[in-house]
């Protein structure tokens, strides 16, 4: 079979690996297609993700749907032809935060294509992938491989909104516009949002969620004051979503955000502090919270896509042949109201 | 009346002040006992906490019960010879927040003693003082006025602890053994918490919660490695409450909490930002949440003195005459085991 | 001014009343178009709801949008011409469950239309109608009034689905296919509900569910097997709101929903006791909760209304000139597809 | 080794077994101290608890603490003379419910000494018992059998009360003062009730909870009007527990209740329905949820045994030697002021 796996920083190679009989369990799944994530780009691109660094090859992916073409001896709940989602998070089921209803947190998770770990947790990126029965959410027959591909950064998004709290009537701000910032906004507004306000420094990204529905969006780079009735009277929004990654980007959610409301961080920022204006948390009473992955929101992310209750399709900014990695790597970093990219064997 | 009126830094002057004829349900209450608090030492030494400076004279004081001497034309509940708890906290009733629940973020509070607002609002340290019957909550007749007057601080502290969640089992680290981390240790226990762990930089004031019960203390001053195997497996603390103000506070608590666990910031910290390490935050889903003031707590605070469920009277560590104010407060200010300091007329 | 008058069962008279002036911030609206509640129509076959009898000349009505004709001299924020739409709940803002947040549980609520309290509370129903301006939500300036005199059930159906819980992901069984079971759909759905299940005893009110885009329906009369499914592995269903006010639908609510789903009241019943199999509200920890009318949901429902987040034109089955009030009520309690009748002066 | 098995109502006898040879991780127990539960006396009087029938012999008990005489192969955190508790709890860890965090409703539970499935599954009541390793939580060397044999109980009580919600400063009524609702009230107390009130039908049970802390008791039985007060105002506790079992106390403890307040079911019942006063459910929005057995709670609950913070020794109302189990038996069903009656071997 073969594989994606990188090597160091924009060494990505797309190589030969020997197939492995199925023990147990397992199932061995055809690639449908894989979509490449804001992680995947780090490693590509800096050979490391906050604190986690490539230190052997890694075959990237964790973003997956795909074909069943062969089950183990163990196996009993999928059959070869059928259509699954690959589910990347494997917590242990046995730690504190796995019994307490937070797999997300689990102390020993492996998650897919992840250098968290050493050795590290191969990705999904392959064109024929082994993986347990357990992981795999069976689609319907006919389903789109490029939409159910979806189901992880979806599930990432649910996770997200359901750490907001309930948003029935909030007004919510999200900074951020790249995938996650997008599929964020389709979420909240499943979830009853009222309004939802969006910043971003692309005025590229920026156009391209106001397609989705956004109310209103803010060019932070250029409109430096564009937030500043936002934080009028300790701030007007109920809840918002940091999804930028961006350091001065907290400041502005804490400062635009109501007494007794709620900040969630989803992005990843680097090691370390950063300037945080934690008197106004204090006395504004406000949430700051953070999002971490998924848990059962895989299936619920799954379930939308099946049936339609929430429509990534205007998110699929290109799908690259594997032979062109790079250009997809590279394409699904522009910020031109690039959404998500997607590679396929 | 006599009044102790802070005109600036370190000029705290016993002033006489005419009496005011009662209108409506206002009472006149006799001053009981008056507890100096944090906030009052900011303004005493610095003139000003925070960003509330004071700009014309200001009486001090918001920790207060006393004798009921008089009841307005409109006060129907409370009768001469009472004694009572004066309630600090005057929201306005009809500001979205008030509506919501959250009395203590009034978008118009207006708090005894403050200089938030202009002109200020004028506090509780007189010898007669005038109020609103509602704000006064009533005490038993041999009530002690010095414990009723912790009702304020109590409040605080159980609020901050209401704010914490659940403690039924947890296990909890408070940074900052002042009297407002001594109360909240109390309240605590009072909770439910399997264990309390305290830290703070004096060695006097972690002896001292050692004898009120601390499971643990830690000196971080000298002992920088002290909390080092609390950052084990991501954090052994369920809960953390930072009750000292001190910047560096901060990161050990978000440090020190499991995943999924919750840290409060009950302590008031520098205008503008601090450093947070922020991408604890978000991939160990702390909720680091604000405590702010109280709302009915106060209440509660009240009814666990009258009834003794919580045990107030080893934090007086002393009460001052009027004549000696200045004295009270440079004793307020010491750190050899100070909790609380009281003054009377 | 001329009002729908109820004197007994069945007995509603159109009268002329002497317009009073207005004082303080009163306004005065000319009604618009107003909605016939479940809750009027058992006024108007039964002379009572549930405990609440009718003592007393009743004006019906608290489901109104209008215009502003005139202005009280302490009023501020409305001026002549605006379109509102009137906030029926007028809580004292004083007792403990206001100042808790909850002014829907106010212990001296007003609410229009009702004979909970003696002298009862006159409704809205008048062809002009006097005010409190703060009762009044704004409206844009074409926007249909019998649109905006969805916004009370609309709250109602909003509040519940609060009650609730988040619905992210969440399967829905709605018994009852009544106005609110059908607003309940709508909110669900809004709030993300992955699917929602119907059940009632017409097949009329059933049809016109599925049109609203229930996924599926029950007839639990005639098919009393209908629910079994649901019921096996302990229950199907997440969560379950009962909007029939039909005895035996709680016990299929309860037996239907998951171990520790939730099940919300919202159909009234009769008083007194009706049998709940409470073994499996304790075994499967079910969360059976009541929820009475709004809060800030109504501000929540006309912003709904007014950006089209929910659709409610579909369930305008009627709307009848105020000289044809009995035939509106009769129509009204037809259930054969019919949800909300309106009526128009 | 020696066994008490159940063949039928009252047919309780001790039998001679074979030992097993340990495999895996499992453990051998020698018994140190068993309590007697409720259902334990359901069991033995009546040869069924609520739906659950006695259909082969059935070896009883689920609170025991022992000593370590044998680890098996695979056991690595355990060794021969620790002093553990059995955790009677044994869940799959692997259905939806256990996944979600609640272990205590997993599809798949095996609990000690239940005839909840077929085969039964075996009790601990025997002088050597096979556990699993992970079953166990270690005690201190010195430690009472007795005291630590009250962790099973303890822990269906801390369960209730995380099912009540944040206790602190909250009023609290508990209906029936059997062993559990004697624990409750500890717990209760420990989790900062502002008061705590118990009704009951028998002197002896009343007298017993105020020597144990309750503000208040009420025999319900003999003062039909005893809870007359509590019903004023829609009801005054914020809180109530109903552990009696007994149907009348349902709709006591929903009248007792304030709006937006919460009451737990913790007695069991008969199967089928109940009489419950919905529409109270409804108009005063109370929570009326069921708790069943426990989670993490148990390692809560012998953490407090431990540390001392919860007092159970004044509950342990006797302790037999085994030849007398059927007077262990009777006496653990006296309504005189007995708690629990434990068996030692």
């Amino acid at each position: 079979m073969r594989a994606c796996v990188l090597h160091s920083a924009e060494d990505l190679r797309v190589e030969e690996r020997s197939d492995l009989a199925l023990t147990g369990d397992e199932v061995r799944i055809r690639f449908g297609a894989g979509g490449i994530c804001g992680s995947d780009l780090h490693y590509y691109f800096e050979g490391r993700v906050g604190d986690f660094e490539v230190r052997e090859p890694l075959i990237l992916g964790h973003e997956m749907a795909g074909e069943v073409v062969e089950v183990g001896p163990g196996a009993s709940a999928l059959r070869v032809g059928q259509r699954v989602a690959e589910n990347p998070s494997h917590p242990c089921r046995e730690c504190r935060f796995c019994r307490g209803g937070a797999e997300n947190l689990c102390a020993n998770m492996r998650f897919l294509g992840s250098a968290s770990v050493s050795p590290h947790v191969q990705g999904a990126f392959q064109d024929v992938f082994v993986t347990r029965e357990r992981q795999c959410v069976v689609l319907p027959p006919e389903m789109d491989y490029g939409i159910a591909a979806f189901g992880e950064p979806l599930a990432v998004s649910v996770h997200a909104v359901n750490r907001a709290g309930p948003l029935l009537g909030k007004h919510v701000l999200i900074a951020g516009c790249g995938p996650i910032g997008a599929l964020i906004l389709l979420v909240a507004r499943r979830a009853g949002a009222a309004s939802v306000t969006m910043t971003d420094v692309a005025d590229g990204q920026l156009e391209a969620v106001r397609r989705l529905g956004a109310d209103e969006t803010v060019n932070v780079s250029r409109d430096s004051s564009g937030l500043g009735r936002f934080r009028e009277n300790k701030g007007r929004f109920d809840v918002a979503l940091e999804a930028s990654g961006a350091v001065s980007a907290i400041e502005a959610c804490i400062e635009c955000t109501r007494p007794g409301g709620r900040v969630v961080q989803v992005g990843m920022l680097p090691p370390g502090t950063v300037p945080v204006p934690v008197n106004k948390v204090m006395a504004k009473e406000v949430d700051f919270v953070g999002t971490f992955r998924f848990h059962h929101e895989f299936d619920t992310a799954i379930e939308y896509l099946i049936k339609g209750l929430i429509d990534v399709a205007p998110l699929l900014s290109g799908r690259f042949h594997v032979s062109e990695v790079d250009r997809a790597f590279r394409t699904a970093a522009e910020r031109n109201g690039t959404m998500k990219v997607q590679i396929v064997f």
